[in-house]
């Protein structure tokens, strides 16, 4: 009834399972934020299926997968891809594709900030405790790596909420709540694939690389190519992760995690990190692609411009959102 | 200072203390839905503390003491009732009494919705994440049990979400947020008693089975009747803890909670679940309606008119809640 | 990487580490309740980063630390004070620097209420669940004692809500949700020092005592001395985690424990209790003003007039909150 998998020893195979099942979950909805505000939600419902079955799964399966051939403990494999918990597989994976909805989607009408800044607050601060979840629980037993890796994962938090805020205040004269969360939820993508490799030290390192990368995303990339990312899923999801992976490459210690890193001597973990990033990225973008293309010629993507002025939330759910 | 109880030797009695008492808490917490926006603050205090006392406590010990007579692990029990988190306990005995304050009450002047769509959506996730804690934590260890009904929670709670929302979207053409989140209470409530019994498959029969029958509850059968429950939970916590709770006796699977069900050829349980639900939901209408009858001739149980037009929060508690 | 330390034999340092992390955040936390709306930004960094440093790290040494000479543990400790989880090291501290803060800035062009009900009710929730953390985390191991630190601080929460409640009731005619979750902020700041020492009894009577207190500072107290704490940080925080220190050397039970109390015959608990609370809260006051003069000499506390008037997170931070 749930014996333990050879996948994770040391957990009944139904918790692994779910456990596994948050990481399936979180990244379809992580992509949601580039197409905010203009997806026709019968077409999300299909975008979020086959992609969940077309991308996700693929992906997960070969950066986590025994015989993946991007899976770092798989002898065989052929490129070792370090990522202790989603940076490719949750944040490349999510930020990509969520910039393929925008661009397929186009901007929206009105491209004005979408959040509250209350909300936003609330949010930023459940996903911060939550994702301990995910960094130490990745090491899927109690003990030094899941200790460290919770470590590491708030002290890249922390770092890169204070780094995005001072760059904030630097650049535009006062520091904002939300680019406080902003930086948050930027340090938490870039130390994910990092979390169990990494020690302090390189955790700050990546926290600062994470508030600093992601800022430039989402204000200077964003206007210079004028996509329309609604919640900066892109900026903050690919780049972060895609910074993070890298960096894992560059901090990773053998102490902690089993492989050096570059400050250890092993300036190849670098290059395998890149080919799992731009992997992941392309077979992503295309895969994506093929499906919001299918969806458009079928169901359509995008509501009516009516529905868009009026809200969704009045027109499609017969909501009123305060 | 807390060796462990013979209901629970895994852990200190003081744990257990505080665990059977969120239970405790919750259903009295689940009944202030039927009667909100009419009941007497002074009343609420009464009623819940009688309620707890003459209702609950007695239901609980019957269902979960090791001396119930309707407790599946006493071997002397007449009527052997598989209930593992409070489909009965909790969800049945709340509902039917919730129904019995919105009939003593009679409607409130405002039948619209008492709802605030933001709130209820991190209310319904919050209650999501908890409810692990109530299902699985029924285990009382963390091992193969505990795991499965974690699994099936979240299996038959996600299904009933979807479920609830596709019927709304054929019936009243738009899917909405605050269906969405009854659906996923709605599994969540059907799934309580059968968490530790039944299997994946069960389970998600029985979020299907949640989510069109608490929707005809709430459409049809309340505008049958006319009763005014607000928040729906007589529709949502009676209706889909007994679906739920018969259910359990269907879906059974020896292996996963050591008693086999309907689909084991042991057509007897379902038969002693139905009981179960009678002997619950009879004995809580009966007292629930004596305890109301007492608050009512002595201090009175419904606030008067000005105060139930203006608002209690503004006239009983002197807040204005946005 | 993180073997055991010393002081936490039970689990990884770096598990350690983030747990007193989670004290020496919350503590500068509390304090910003007590200068809202009115200190600088840059001067609310700049005295966090100096408070936690000069006020915060050596008084959590003198109380936890193993050479503390506040420590209980320490047999060569000169005055030996009993506190679990922070009624000394966290709350006294924190409220008795909101007071100083409060002196420093003077009052608030408009001294109304600083709060949303339902956000109120939200934070005061997760707070709530949190703390469970703090005292029974405090335990730092799975066991009787984390038990019953979990037992106590339910009943101490639970009975401080109701008698601020009653006690509002009776003084203002009317019972609020606000004050409701004020005294169940009291109960859980008295219970801190006190759960792992005291048992149920104890504590019931350390809730009537922070609701009946807290109650009486945060109305009558601050209203005669007329200093403006907007969040009566000092009210909840400084006199309910006196009264909980007191009150540990009061209701100390040897056997939850290991140290009795008065009323098992050992005065001596409450005077060194007492001595405990008045080293930390003078210190405290002490270093809190000399941050707060250099930095009010050399920055500025207060942001200018017109800042205040129309409101910090638009002039300072340029967000509008709803």
């Amino acid at each position: 009834m749930g014996n333990p998998n050879p996948l994770a020893p040391t957990i009944p195979e139904t918790v692994y399972l779910c456990f596994q099942m948050t990481f399936a979950i979180i990244t379809p909805a992580l992509i949601a934020g580039a197409f905010a505000e203009r997806m026709k939600f019968s077409a999300m419902l299909w975008f979020i299926g086959l992609w969940a079955i077309f991308v996700y799964a693929p992906i997960a399966h070969w950066v986590w997968g025994p015989d993946g051939f991007l899976n770092s403990t798989n002898d065989a494999a052929r490129v070792k891809v370090l990522d202790f918990a989603g940076g490719t597989v949750v944040h490349v994976n999510s930020g990509v594709a969520g910039l393929m909805c925008a661009l397929m989607l186009g901007r929206r009408k009105d491209t004005g900030p979408a959040h509250n800044v209350v909300l936003t607050f609330i949010g930023a601060s459940l996903l911060w405790v939550g994702w301990f979840g995910f960094n130490a629980g990745s090491a899927v037993t109690a003990g030094m790596q899941a200790g460290m890796a919770m470590t590491v994962t708030q002290i890249a938090t922390a770092v890169a909420a204070l780094t995005w805020m001072f760059v904030e205040w630097a650049h535009r004269r006062k520091p904002t709540v939300v680019g406080i969360c902003s930086g948050a939820v930027a340090g938490l993508v870039a130390i994910t694939p990092a979390s169990g490799f990494v020690g302090p030290v390189g955790s700050m390192l990546i926290g600062i690389a994470a508030g600093v990368l992601c800022y430039a995303a989402v204000t200077w990339l964003k206007a210079l190519f004028g996509y329309d990312d609604a919640l900066d899923c892109f900026g903050v999801h690919a780049i972060g992760g895609a910074s993070g992976a890298i960096l894992t490459g560059v901090f990773a210690i053998k102490e902690y995690g089993g492989t050096p890193g570059l400050i250890e001597g092993n300036a190849h973990q670098v290059i395998n990190q890149l080919i799992g990033v731009a992997i992941v990225a392309s077979y992503d973008a295309i895969v994506s692609l093929i499906i919001l293309a299918i969806i458009k010629r079928s169901l359509g993507l995008r509501v009516k411009a009516d529905v868009e002025i009026e809200g969704l939330d009045i027109m499609l759910h017969g909501e009123a959102v305060q």
